[in-house]
């Protein structure tokens, strides 16, 4: 008999139905003869809801309060799913994150999980209970509610199974990893297994189906994650480590990313401290900066252009403001029309070549990039937003995705 | 500096609106140099959803997991209740139950608090804040989290001020103790101030402005409580130790209970035994009996009749179906068109022939009455239901209440 640990998300909790048919999935998992940990998320749209009422109150409402708030989200999903399962005969305990031991710090909003002090969960696995435990949500050392911000859910789950030393199974509203997002290219392929590098690079580069902190708990614990659609019986993706069974192919996949900002920063006086008090400012605001492209000294200025995302924007449009009191020859163009496209893959560290195929892919389909860079397994290239559905069709057709 | 316990039902948090003039009116509290503690209720209807939800699930839903559930109403509203006095400019800090250290015992939805560890609550206030504690939930030896039945937020408020050894104020939707339900008898006047023996009575006959144990707990550590209406500034009502500034009258309220029913058991054969294992049975079913009374025994048979609870109506006529087997010759018949009126006042234990003066009420306004108890403070009558208008508007204009 072994433990497992199970995750529903919020679409598929976004019911009382819906919440009846998970108990009928666990169930049939614990006939089995598994001792089930479930993990769920707040109901469908409960948790946009209660911010909604928080943002009545405060435009910027008081973030230890908001985790308080929002956290009540899953401790009705848990509370619920619980007694679906007793309705149906089976002895079964909610969790909240301080119940299940989930202990995290940082800031309110977006905490990390630093430790799970399993005891609770395994108690009542011994007792034969099906546990239920609120994702999303933890405590910290003051004793305070925290929430642990995008992808949260998935992350209390891959972190029960680290320490429970089990796989976890992660149940959707898709059918698992698809090579490219299948809205994107239709003749996408579902994986049926990556290993985590490469979903961490996916998901870091827009891949929506799991974050990466999630998938960054399951490397550092060697978790098996299996990603499946929760009302359904189709055969999924399975995340693991990388071994020589994985297809052998140099790319996995193709992701593309529509939340970006390219800032443009024309004729800068060409000194080092100039870029350096750019950059700077950028960092001292949080402006997190992706792609940096400069070129090279032109009549003693120079041009440099970054992508930042979308979120930024109106915090750059400030920081430029100010730089032009202290450069007031620059002039700063922002374009917001702009697509990432990232291709991916392990395989990548051992075959070489893979950028010069893309940019002959690009020649080939008159399409311009504006920026490329790359990392260890993957190569990213932005281009203009109209350009973007026909450079996915076409590397995903070369590349055979 | 003294520190204040002040609590807000429902109604009085039941949208953002009014939990932003909640929060004005303890701004203004704390302005006057008071520290002040807030309970707070679940907002609105909140509770009666969220118990929707679950009924949809089980037609009984596990107890346990219902107190999970139902305790999410009170986190919401002390959330959004904190973000407001913040948005305002006073440091505040929600607690939930486990975090206040309300420590409770007994079984799931209708626990018992058994004791509160204040520090938390006093550390906050020592760090200047304004605490909002959620009302109505605590947690067990466990860990579970519990709620306290009907009356929960009262009985919080109350307890809390008893640990910080102050004054606690229910603000609520009404305007204070009257000696009789307003909308019964639209002259009843309001009370300056009622004793906790009174109050406890005549909440545990039917007045519904204040819960019988919250008022216990007042009673026991010597708690003033103030009630008052929420919204306005109309002066409210004291619960507080008998003294002789209190009004002289023997009869301070009347109250009106309409969820009676009035069981007869007819032609019961005269032993013993048998009266025994007619209230025996009852027993064992939990069913609360109020009023008993027996006839004399006529040709070896006796009568007798009994009122309980309407709740306990299908319980009841289980009980007497069981009961004919044993004893096939009795009659039972039920009455639930009944009232049942009660006068409570400390001075009648110093002044007699209140009963008396109540009788001649009775029959000078030909109203039958079907049974009557006395305790040491109050005396009731059940009168049929549609007698009771009648019979109140008599009463209270003798008794100029």
């Amino acid at each position: 008999m072994s433990i497992i640990v199970q995750k529903y998300g919020g679409t598929s909790v976004g019911s009382i139905d819906k919440i009846k048919a998970v108990a009928e999935r666990i169930i049939q998992r614990k006939l089995k003869g598994d001792d089930v940990v479930v993990v769920v998320s707040a109901m469908g749209k409960t948790t946009d809801l209660l911010i909604g009422m928080a943002k009545e109150i405060s435009p910027n409402p008081n973030k230890r309060e908001l985790d308080m708030l929002v956290s009540t989200g899953e401790q009705v999903s848990i509370a619920l799913l619980a007694m679906a399962l007793h309705e149906k005969g089976y002895d079964s305990v909610s969790l909240t994150g301080f119940q299940a031991g989930i202990k995290t710090e940082g800031a309110h909003t977006k905490n990390r999980i630093t430790d799970i002090d399993i005891k609770n969960v395994k108690k009542h696995l011994k007792e034969g209970r099906i546990v239920v435990v609120a994702g999303f949500q933890g405590i910290n050392e003051s004793g305070d509610i925290t929430t642990l911000g995008r992808g949260g859910s998935d992350t209390t789950a891959v972190a029960l199974a680290a320490r429970l030393k089990c796989r976890c199974e992660i149940y959707t509203d898709v059918e698992g990893v698809y090579s490219v997002d299948p809205r994107l290219y239709p003749n996408a392929h579902k994986l049926n297994s990556i290993c985590y590098e490469e979903m961490m690079e996916m998901a870091s580069l827009g891949a929506g189906v799991m974050e990466t902190r999630a998938v960054e708990i399951g490397c550092k614990y060697n978790v098996p994650i299996y990603v499946a659609i929760s009302h359904g019986a189709a055969q999924g993706t399975i995340i693991k480590e990388y071994d020589d069974t994985m297809e052998g192919k140099a790319i996995t996949g193709l992701t593309v990313s529509d939340n970006v900002l390219m800032v443009t920063v024309n004729n800068v006086e060409n000194r080092l401290k100039n870029i350096a008090i750019i950059f700077d400012r950028l960092a001292k605001h949080n402006v997190n900066i992706d792609m940096i492209s400069q070129t090279a000294p032109f009549e003693g200025h120079i041009n440099v252009s970054f992508t930042a995302s979308m979120e930024d924007e109106y915090t750059i449009a400030d920081i430029t403001k100010e730089l032009k009191k202290e450069m007031p020859n620059i002039k700063v163009c922002t374009d917001s029309s702009i697509s990432k496209i990232s291709v991916v893959g392990i395989g990548m560290m051992k075959q070489s070549g893979v950028a010069a195929r893309v940019f002959n892919i690009f020649a080939d389909n008159d399409i311009e990039f504006k920026q490329v860079t790359t990392s260890e397994i993957s190569i990213s290239y932005t281009v203009a937003a109209k350009d973007k559905q026909k450079a996915v069709m076409a590397i995903a057709k070369e590349l055979e995705l």
